[in-house]
């Protein structure tokens, strides 16, 4: 994990105090990416055994949350942080929320793999799993880009999460056709349904953390703002130059 | 609305910013739970022009999120709140956050003022209306437990989210007995089953506030630990009293 630009700290105690909290949200990233994986894998095999070590599992993400936010408090009381090493304080307190919640989407991707399915509904799981796929992917690649802190990446991803939702999209259309077809099926679907949206929120999540990485490095919000302020960020037309340059 | 302990600081200047920013998330949470129940009008009664004006009325409660979030982390840049005071920004900047998600919920069940349902179909808005009821209530209680940062209020309100749950889990049955018996109506039936889904999430949500409300009087996180504990916050058998105690 590079070091950013924490190697400027006067004290080394501090610099080492923030390092360890960064280490131990790429830890929860680690675990949750995990968790996501193995749910995605349960639901698709249908493999109740892993389904329940997933759900099992759920407790040790919440427990590094709070360890994790516990941490940060601490060094904020102790430390006063300001300016880029309180936003980096402030980005890790939302990150590791998301990814808290990210842990719970596991838990219920998995609720899925208790379902009993017909040989001809196993068939709508495949789908499904390549949505989970592609947010695998994304939550990979967010963690990657927090570690970081690459606001290019980050962009990037936050642009992903449109495919994401289309994806789901056709999904629901398809899974619509299903229950048509055979009312009988309506409870067992509506649970896929249940599943695939579990999944698209996923996406959502890795995008809340895109907007904490433009956070850090633009040191500004730029939640709620839109595409045009979103693509004026890509493009750099704002004419602000990024707070920080990530050291690769 | 009180003060709580804020009258403690030397600085009066401190003071009257930390009273701000509690005004600011008075106002936001006032802005959502007005949201909120319009929304559930604009569902039961079918009325797409109260519907639009929710929909436009978004931008302005994530626009008070961002505003607030930023004047916490200015308060901490500037004043390095420790302790009490700490905890109570760290609360507000999490509390917000779900007031914004609330506020996308409200936005979510807006959808279901679009649809077109059969006269026959409109019956099932009546058990969507009475959750909704319930959440805006909870709402309304959060916000003024928050407020006083009430424990007892927090516990009570926290219980209540299972009758929220189970009030859903009545809804969702109900709903799956509509689409089975028509199987046309799966399309518009879908929509008032997202919507119930957005209702009960913000019952979640009222939840998390309750957490954030536990954190700032116990200085203790309570998150994940379960109904054994919470009990114990409950009757106070853990023998730690109160961190602060609210001034009525």
């Amino acid at each position: 994990m590079e070091n950013l630009n924490l190697n400027k700290h006067i004290s080394g105690q501090f610099n080492a105090e923030l390092e360890h909290i960064r280490t131990q949200v790429m830890a929860m990233g680690g675990l949750v990416e995990q968790q996501l994986t193995d749910a995605i894998s349960a639901m698709h095999s249908q493999d109740e055994e892993l389904a329940k070590r997933v759900v099992a599992g759920d407790a040790k993400v919440n427990a590094m949350e709070v360890a994790i936010d516990e941490a940060c408090v601490r060094i904020i009381a102790k430390r006063q942080p300001t300016a880029s090493d309180l936003r980096l304080v402030i980005s890790i307190i939302k990150t590791i929320s998301e990814l808290e919640r990210i842990g719970d989407g596991a838990d219920k991707i998995c609720r899925t793999a208790l379902e009993k399915y017909s040989q001809q509904h196993l068939q709508m799981l495949v789908s499904l799993e390549s949505l989970g796929r592609h947010t695998i992917q994304m939550l990979h690649d967010v963690l990657d880009a927090f570690a970081r802190m690459d606001l290019d990446e980050a962009i990037r991803i936050y642009r992903e999460d449109k495919k994401v939702d289309q994806e789901y999209e056709g999904i629901v259309r398809q899974l619509m056709t299903y229950m048509m077809e055979d009312p009988r099926t309506i409870p067992s679907v509506l649970t896929a349904l249940f599943c695939a949206r579990s999944i698209e929120r996923i996406g959502d999540r890795c995008q809340n953390i895109c907007e904490y990485i433009f956070y850090f490095v633009k040191g500004q919000d730029f939640r709620h703002v839109g595409g045009d302020a979103l693509e004026t960020l890509l493009t750099g037309k704002n004419g602000t130059p990024p707070a920080t340059t990530p050291t690769e």
